[in-house]
């Protein structure tokens, strides 16, 4: 994932409004009692058997295992998948072709602009008061440097509020080093999305953010970066944990530093990329009340994107091989959809939004996307209203043989399917143990090595499973749009 | 540390000769009851309270948080301290006049030849099927390539037993890639100490060795490695466990895989480096049953060796500054050594030892070392007689106040000590925490990252109230010293 929407603020509303006792409009009820028909109850409970079929052919069965080898194939013959390069576009070819082969419906394409930021020749030189070579990654959408790069002394900083704190004229065209202490994403990632504005305020002319993890072994770790509008453009880059903190510690004790930072990044105008789509067609309803599977196909430039997504992208895709191969059939469509430029800012999700608005309630009725790791699954992490809630809750409890029962809401992890689901159509992130997903994120680290065979398979029963349920209910899953 | 001796021998003797109830020579009744002299246990016990004495002025006193800030105040300074470079010379003198500054006695340094190497240009690339720069670094010792470098096609291999089963018409001209799986240290390392020999014997141009790492995040780790007498010396690296192992994916795939090698890399004449000396001279004992607590000064390049062996040189000096500081003095003297050369092959032991061979026996009473980490402490880790676990064993029991009351044996972490250790001298090494200590060992994250300031206070302690007590027992440490 690139980003994810902040649920701090509905999380603390939520809190409030239990500690007074008030009602707080959709957060109304949410943590208490359903009360689904008992007619619908014992329809979801009948689809036990087949789950645990679906579940059984997966992971202990003729599937098991081709999950990782099918993300080892395409991860090993592209490498990273940069949107913007040719390295994704035919990634998306071999994508097409073997969906083709794998049997499954209305195979297509769908196209989608992105941003077109290319990575040039990077470098970064402490060269006083000694020489060191920093490990770094210019951040998506970055500006590069002049020809022949900066030079300039080093202003470092833990925090924005420490940087509040100094003057403009001691800033003036200094590269400022934010290093920030990780606390979370959500709350650590400003420094790396934010910070060129704000230095640049203060006439900066270069920044370097510690990379937005909580643990290091020397890797920098990149990611997009959005420039305030009306500010200078200065080059943004990361550097790693490691590096970032003997800088502060030097920086404190009084010493003066010299960095010369040198980048050739550079944005392009913008590239026609497209999203991946493949079908399941249902035996009832075809292209109404579709139930989507989703993960991003493009990646960052650095690993290979096994994690992030290409787990993602290929239990969305086999979820429908495999169900087909089943001769699993239900009622609604599902649509696998690998999106495009979901790292430079949710672009494949925004087109797809855009060209399918006129029939949307119609045209969807859930959305499921897996974009924060494939790790040992643990359940289905929600969004939604609260008949909507209450329905997929009995659903999880299906999936007792992955041991992924457990339910959470609201979700915080489906980047692509927020265009949809802040809007009110329900959707569901994958849950899974994903303690260490930012120790690999955006790094040379995001390679087949994090990725474990059986929990792949795992993840994609999961996938397959919930979908097969979800698509062949006698009822669609309850909406309340509110656009 | 850069070697350890292999215990898995010595262990499985032990094994063996309790399942056949037989005595096996100097492992007789190694981990059966002591029966020490009732007065000298009684004596060991009466330390109790200057231990806790100890204990609470390094760590809750107000050396607390002191030997982190000293250590990063020489990292930051100096970085990394490869043997054979100006960095570590000048770090060598600051720290000779910090511990002039600290009050210590003797403070000199002892004249040690090291091997020369040096790091060049190194890159490799993956030309074939695509292009792909893989992060790597060469290895000690070894050759570079000629100017140019080398462009090979690949063998990727498991193992040597796989490797064996190769003909040499088809290794010949080839760059052979060995992707073992980490077992253990002491297990996988071979693959990276005689991987070129191995290779070179059926012609290979050059080897590159998976990281020896039980968990990567995309960095390379160097280390040492040694050509076998007559063999053609050809130029071999390190690479990440995540390129290694999709380059053997590819090539069992039957892809055809193309590298590009070069490497400046060479071997200079021998440099004179030193061992760098200080003590705290004993009450009654001065220049002769000596008690050594040690550390290797030096580091590989990457990374600033902070963790290998910043961490075990700090507390060996710091050890003595604390004592010292709180009027302390034992009978014996205690003596730092912070070796040099330890990474290439164990230097300035050596030459210390051939040193001081003349009169070794009456001048060594025990030996520390800590080159295993500077994690939370959890004990000591013995070599020697009978008589000297038993003593070792009851002095351990003194550290309750910081939870390090373990006690292991034989010892398997002292390589520097291991020059007397291996001859029947009695040492420890210090146990602790060290279950990541491989993930950054001779990487980019051995950083002060690593290091945290109240473990390091805890192993501080630990360092100078074992050394205390052993210092100014009323017994020295027996030893059955071979040669």
């Amino acid at each position: 994932m690139g980003t994810r929407p902040n649920s701090v603020l509905l999380l603390l509303v939520l809190i409030v409004s239990i500690l007074l006792g008030t009602d707080a409009g959709v957060l109304d009820n949410r943590i208490d009692q359903c009360n689904l028909p008992d007619a619908l109850v014992q329809e979801i409970r009948g689809y036990q058997p087949i789950v645990n079929k679906i579940v059984q052919r997966i992971v202990g069965g003729e599937f098991a295992g081709k999950t990782w080898e099918s993300l080892a194939e395409l991860v090993d013959t592209f490498g990273a998948r940069l949107a913007g390069t040719d390295q994704l576009e035919r990634t998306i070819d071999w994508v097409v072709e073997r969906m083709g082969r794998d049997g499954l419906e209305n195979v297509h394409t769908e196209e989608a602009s992105v941003p077109h930021w290319v990575r040039g020749f990077e470098s970064a030189q402490l060269v006083a008061p000694f020489k060191k070579n920093l490990a770094m990654l210019g951040l998506g959408t970055s500006v590069g440097t002049p020809r022949g790069g900066i030079i300039a002394d080093v202003i470092a900083v833990e925090s924005f509020k420490e940087f509040e704190g100094l003057s403009p004229v001691d800033v003036k065209g200094k590269i400022v080093v934010f290093v920030p202490k990780w606390e979370s994403y959500g709350k650590t990632v400003v420094y790396r999305s934010k910070g060129a504005s704000v230095a640049a305020k203060k006439g900066a002319v270069a920044t370097l953010i510690r990379s937005v993890t909580p643990f290091s072994i020397g890797s920098p770790h990149t990611g997009g970066q959005d420039y305030e509008e009306g500010v200078r453009k200065i080059p943004s880059a990361c550097i790693t944990v490691e590096d970032a903190e003997m800088i502060l510690r030097k920086y404190r004790r009084g010493e003066t530093l010299t960095i010369h930072l040198e980048m050739e990044d550079r944005n392009l105008e913008p590239f026609m990329s497209r999203n991946t789509i493949a079908e399941l067609v249902g035996t009832t309803y075809t292209n109404y009340s579709v139930v989507i599977v989703s993960g991003h196909l493009d990646s960052w430039d650095v690993g290979v994107g096994a994690m992030d997504d290409g787990g993602g992208a290929l239990i969305s895709w086999k979820a429908l091989t495999y169900l087909k191969a089943m001769g699993l059939r239900p009622r609604r469509t599902i649509r696998a959809i690998l999106w495009t430029g979901e790292e430079l800012g949710l672009w494949g999700g925004r087109a797809y939004k855009e060209a399918h608005k006129a029939e949307e309630k119609k045209e969807f009725n859930f959305f499921f996307e897996s974009d924060i790791g494939t790790f040992e699954p643990r359940g289905l992490d929600f969004s939604g209203n609260k008949d909507a809630e209450c329905i997929m809750r009995e659903i999880v409890k299906l999936m007792g043989a992955l041991n992924a029962t457990e339910f959470e809401t609201p979700t915080d992890g489906g980047p692509d399917i927020s265009h949809w689901t802040t809007r009110g159509f329900p959707g569901a992130s994958l849950l899974n143990k994903n303690e260490k997903y930012f120790w690999f994120h955006h790094s040379a680290g995001d390679s087949m090595a994090v990725e474990d065979p059986k929990n792949l398979d795992k993840c994609a029963a999961l996938w397959a499973a919930a979908a097969y349920v979800v698509a062949d209910l006698s009822v669609s899953i309850p909406k309340d749009v509110t656009d």
